[in-house]
């Protein structure tokens, strides 16, 4: 890519592209089961976030195993910087898989983010530092003795999506995308390309034109 | 009525009145079953919204169709001045049936808002521009292969509550609540009238009283 | 316990601790289902809350009985100072138990805040009036025909957790947790030295520290 | 009516009706929301039930009553022979509110049988009563300190139909259709009419008749 | 293929094969989305079928339509001998799109069964002629008013399954898989094949050996 | 206990006892949440188990693990005479964890019956060779790479109840109920008492006694 190094990739991407516009490109190219359940949220107003997948698989146990956050910070302490942890929980309401202290220590590894497909705790500090995260909702229960990390790096369904060690991710207040490695290049580009297309057409509607009007000329919706 | 226009009709019921108590004359009135589903909400904080219902029926479909926006779009360029549009999607998860350019063809056409008992995406531009819109999620997948609107101005459920062509809308933060036409006029002043009630019920209670004495002294709560 | 009063203990509860780490000590003394599900959630941005639990019952019922609110009267009017009204609806979707006249009864009576396992309408003034309310989720709809109130003061299910008569509640947007009477001083005190020992690591972390260190050094994550 | 007793006409309906014909005539009357949720069935094999609605209420409550059966016992105890008990539970997963003994007791008063929207148990002795029970299932709770009756011979909902005392039950395999009493002599005469159309058409489309053709022809399908 | 006919082949699979061993061979063809959901079962007791899927669409509408079962008889009218229908709803919780007539015309095509995802009615009749029929559940509610096929023969999803015109059905007590029509041919040998492999493993472990034993010997479970 | 063996010891409790007796006098003794969700259900009609629990734990994976059944293999080969194996999956839909296989290989271990809180396939070949089988539905996928059994011989959470490795299990029609290792003795005695005192209830409301008179006499419902 035409990118100085992945920060600038990915800041681009948070700053010019939004989930939508690449939903539609990765949709024209036959990739359609790319974005992530409607219960994946922002848990705090604003938040958005591009990189690498980092995938973490976690699962609900019932009794206080030997050093229970051994995997978890295992997966943590391998991030690389410009990753999004990207962690699935076989949808788990029992446990808070996220919270305050792996933030901070995420972003001490130069992670981006994080998209939980379970809920965080630690919502207020997570707020005021900024770390962009996505989950399901909070509540305030430890993983210990209820949940563990299975594994790190591996294939993961979260938010209803196979994801990849390195897939790119994109997740913004519409939603969280996940761009196949293999045809990540091209889908960026193809939507820095849409959102140019749809500034014209956002104009010709706001001048009062017809819908069916500005379709059959542009071709875009 | 005794409005000038249906524009101060609806500013009307925007600034003065609320969703609760219009539910609360409906009730009186033995229409008990207007207010829409817990799961339709404000997509941006503070939208509300008082209009006059077009509806729109969106159903799933599994490929791309020929002219895949037709009736969506014959749906918005319908859309007459103080029109909100009411769409039901038979509580659709696959896709988001709006978006911001719909959005912005709507208010072209002097549409005060939109219900949509599906997905929206492009939230962020929908806020930006003040655009009333309630719905049960966001995701970022368009429509285009995945769901085709049926038809428009047919009756529709929305929500869990039927809604006719015409009906009068009042969304807020505590949800939609539904008007039949053939009743607004007499659901509307009786509306006004009982928010000044609950203004000296509020006052009484403010000053210590019991809820018991005011509610024997008041008849309301 | 060390507090004057009621109300300094609350207080300080409220800003020193944070449901979390209240939750982590529950856990540590064998007290794991203690903090509510996660559709339990703040009404306003920023709502926390402490105090001892006044309970509640509400239970879907299908007509106009006499005396709609007399149990719900007599819910709000024996809430005491620093009382927390804690109502457990059978997960109702039919109606909203709470709303802003309540809110201010409650708050006339010395009440802290609400927490109800079932719909509230009228967010906007309970907003402004700054009253901390826990609830599913908004609908319009009154009670009146559609739930009554069937006994208050004793036990109730709650977001899941069985809440005795003067258990001591802490709510913030992390979520519910309830201590049971019997070791509150217990549990408030352990949870003041454990949101210290998190200072220190959250430090540590902040610093570049690796998890695993961390994790390693002081057993805390 | 032309029967000699209840007991002959509700022996006429379930010989000679069905849900599904009964569920035809009620919707060309207007009547559209008398069948039960899908998810109310006969807990045995071959379990048909017709009779007048004795209706009754159950909440969860979560202790122990002084007295916990005795509105349960009261609304057993006040069936009437050719009735039918239809009991709410507003969707209850927490405990069983029918049983064998109730059933025996049921019997005994005259009742053919119980339409539950909630648990049952003792499955096996009702089946081999030949007692027609319909439930949304089976777990072996008692009801003692999980739920009481608050109610008998009130307006309730039951598997989403709003039943009222007196009103006429149809449940057989393909589900529970509530005839208000008002039009039960027409909705029965009609019904047994378009049961024998119903056999012409069959019959044409035996001897390999198009659907369309027969459609066309009768008007029935 | 080696059959005299598409009967040959289809009675062949019905009798010698099983939905678990022709789900085990597409899993090893890398086909691993072809079963549908647990919810879609034999409304009779030993219902199985094979044959060719012949495909439809249904949607919920909200108002009775000029000529209600137009599309409905097309998509019956146009099986074809050894087909069975594969019928869409979106999930329908509203209506039953089938019912004996329906089967009767089906069988009178030449139809095998049927596959529904949404409710039946009639099942007492369904089951006397033996119509293989899979389905969600049962409600007595005729489509008219209700739903409309929007259209047959074109892509549809089942059971979360993607169907095409002409796959290939399975439908068993274990469940519904669909063979898409290209690897069909493939597909079937191979899982005649296995299941004779698996006679072998039964035997090994009828006669008391180990799981763990037998499963290094033949690498089959 | 006065039992010969286990074997006598639990034909006893599958003969003479039922789940619902079981579960009030756990209720009796405090014991109040042992009894299973209502969707584990018999795959077989008539299917009747008691026995000593073997725990094990199942979870979704993503991708194909080297020696996927290993664990599996090593949960089944490690059943004793008598055992009953209980299997939680934290609820999954994605696989079949059971199977006809695994059946008998129990069996051949001298197992008595298999309840698992997930589903199952070739429920055909279980159901003819009799092998008791509770579980949430069926689907005919394989579990190779969709999930592994994670440990056995633990703590696990089935159908919402804590399972411990030894503790007796009963499961009928009516559900499944655990009965904790420590008070076995005193459960199952006391069980057999109140099952006769039905005896003498049901025989006086058989005679026509009101469910009133025969409460107050006995105490039992």
């Amino acid at each position: 890519m035409k990118y100085r190094d992945d920060k600038e990739l990915f800041d681009t991407m948070e700053h010019r592209l939004y989930s939508s516009v690449v939903s539609d490109i990765l949709d024209s190219l036959g990739y359609r089961n790319q974005a992530m359940r409607a219960d994946i949220n922002p848990v705090w107003a604003g938040a958005v976030v591009a990189g690498r997948a980092h995938t973490c698989l976690s699962v609900d146990i019932y009794e206080l195993k030997e050093n229970p956050y051994e995997n978890e910070i295992a997966a943590v302490d391998t991030l690389k910087p410009n990753d999004v942890l990207v962690a699935g929980t076989n949808c788990s309401t029992e446990t808070a898989l996220w919270g305050e202290l792996l933030s901070t220590a995420a972003r001490a590894r130069g992670a981006r983010g994080a998209i939980v497909d379970g809920y965080t705790r630690d919502v207020v500090r997570i707020r005021d530092m900024k770390f962009p995260l996505f989950a399901t909702g909070t509540r305030p229960l430890d993983s210990k003795g209820r949940s563990i990390v299975l594994e790190h790096g591996r294939p993961v369904k979260c938010g209803g999506v196979m994801v990849n060690e390195g897939d790119i991710i994109l997740a913004d207040i519409d939603g969280v995308v996940v761009v196949p490695h293999a045809i990540a290049q091209e889908v960026i580009e193809k939507s820095l390309e849409k959102a140019s297309a749809e500034d014209t057409v956002r104009d010709e509607l706001l001048g009062g034109a017809l819908l069916g009007d500005v379709y059959r000329k542009y071709g875009v919706l």
